[in-house]
């Protein structure tokens, strides 16, 4: 008989891990672009190929109602002042929003209205919800020295889409700058690198 | 100018609060017909009117692709040999679903399909999610000495509907006998009660 219910799911807001999910890997090499210092990118691959982050995803149902849902696992780290950050995305589906829930650590989260370039970065850690809008480009920062983990619930049909972001980035860059988080216009820093 | 993002929230997972939300208070006279044994519903009534659980939601935007969420907390007691529990509740639109994340404590969801009939009892609890498919009604039991903790995220047009459940309730009791947990058929416990 076909049983109309999903199995249970345990989560790991320490660890970052979602039962019954194989965690998707990305690696530093794998984040080409994302980065405003381009040196400082080239050098952090040179001297190795760092996890940056995972995410263990559940899709349990696939109809207009229904909703995927993962855990994200951003480590500390930096590529010259830059944090850690995540590639970031649009929904396919453009009006689909996502609730970031955060389980542990600290940063923030960069958005970015696709249809205006308002944009804005809103702190996510530990017991903090960010709601972010159909829309609305999302990438998340780890300023902290622990991982950042989170959760994240989006409409089943939202989809990914990266190569937008892949083409244009984002207008805001997070740096660590005499021990201050600072969030500075991609286009000063990438001024300031000439 | 018209700011296009929602305001951080902060959730308390040991208090079951969220911060810009007035918690609905849900007290036991409230929850007429929810439990099986009215006898000792009206004596549970007659000694008090005590909380029995707090919802504060958050609702940031109404569009076809957004989400709403909420805090729960359930608190721990029984009436009679069943434990505290929800009202429990369908989607107005049905084919809504809600993604459970437990936050602290241990109880059950119970769903009961209303298509088919099919029910079941899944463990809800800190480190768990409890999916729920749209059609399917759900109600929340604590089965701990502690609150009961979860956030709810749902689509924003998902709606509520406690009515079907007032009229129909589920078939699922949750109860207390020589210091175990059991779910029962409620036809078999109302059997019993007579």
């Amino acid at each position: 008989m076909h049983d109309p219910f999903s199995a249970v799911r345990r989560y790991d807001p320490r660890a970052g891990t979602l039962s019954g999910a194989v965690p998707a890997e990305r690696r530093l090499r794998e984040l080409a672009g994302v980065f405003a210092d381009d040196k400082a990118f080239a050098a952090a691959c040179a001297a190795g190929n760092p996890l940056v982050y995972t995410v263990a995803s559940a899709e349990p149902a696939d109809g207009a109602g229904d909703l995927h849902y993962g855990i994200g696992t951003l480590y500390p780290g930096r590529v010259g002042a830059e944090f850690f950050q995540t590639k970031g995305h649009l929904h396919a589906m453009r009006d689909a929003a996502e609730t970031y829930i955060g389980l542990r650590g600290k940063g923030l989260m960069l958005l970015e209205d696709e249809r205006t370039g308002a944009c804005t970065a809103q702190p996510l850690e530990a017991n903090g919800i960010v709601y972010v809008p159909g829309f609305v480009a999302h990438r998340t920062v780890n300023t902290g020295n622990e991982p950042l983990v989170y959760l994240g619930v989006y409409p089943a049909r939202a989809g990914h889409d990266y190569g937008t972001i892949a083409e244009k980035n984002f207008k805001q860059v997070v740096v660590e700058r005499n021990g201050r988080v600072e969030v500075l216009a991609r286009a000063d820093v990438l001024a300031s690198l000439r």
